[in-house]
């Protein structure tokens, strides 16, 4: 890995920490904050949600529904051009620990004032339904 | 647009055509041939399926379950670098044309042998939870 791949791989990291960080402290605007102004978040059960604004509300319903702390661990991830997409998995977790989903995503990343962030957001269960 | 975009664009055009076409003859494996052979796609309820082969199981599922027909709208196709990102929305019709699913999507494109491909794949449905 090229030393300029390694800073953009942390960066992005540290981004990925700060959505954690943000959730554990049930602050949906600093989740939300990870994704550019103009992000479109994908979540499963609804259009497509438009705007960093919008999408702070998907995370503020999460909250609301009892998700106390989320994982994420990243599987996948290219530069290229201008973005990046991120491949990866992670956990919803409940006050108890319990896992309430297990979901998989791709991320698209942009650049904003020279800062990575989440420009495109999809994500899904790995769970089967239930029976 | 320039004119190599818009090349790049008709083909990747030409390749959906060619998946819903595939499906449309109920051909899981031509389907399947729009994917690099080192795909990933992320189905909701599942873990990741790994490679053209397996994911080719995906979409004869979904044959055998009665899905007759796919539409795949592109809302949005940005080439970066190597690859390119499209996000879409797309429907699952029945045989008698009634929609089992209206779902929204994320592709990866990469290029596998000079074509356009399928290279991520994760989706999901845009329909409220049964209530």
């Amino acid at each position: 890995m090229s030393e300029a791949v390694a800073g953009k791989t942390a960066a992005i990291a540290a981004v990925n920490k700060a959505f954690v960080e943000a959730f554990k402290k049930g602050d949906a605007a600093g989740a939300a904050a990870v994704y550019t102004v103009d992000a479109w978040a994908l979540p499963p059960g609804s259009p497509p949600v438009i705007g960093r604004q919008a999408i702070q509300g998907i995370w503020q319903g999460a909250l609301d529904g009892g998700i106390k702390a989320v994982e994420l661990e990243t599987l996948e991830l290219e530069f290229q051009g201008d973005a990046a997409f991120e491949v990866g998995q992670g956990l919803l977790l409940l006050a108890n620990g319990q896992v309430a989903d297990r979901a998989k995503y791709i991320v698209v990343w942009k650049r904003e004032n020279g800062e990575w962030k989440w420009h495109r957001d999809i994500w899904n269960t790995s769970l089967p339904p239930p029976a």
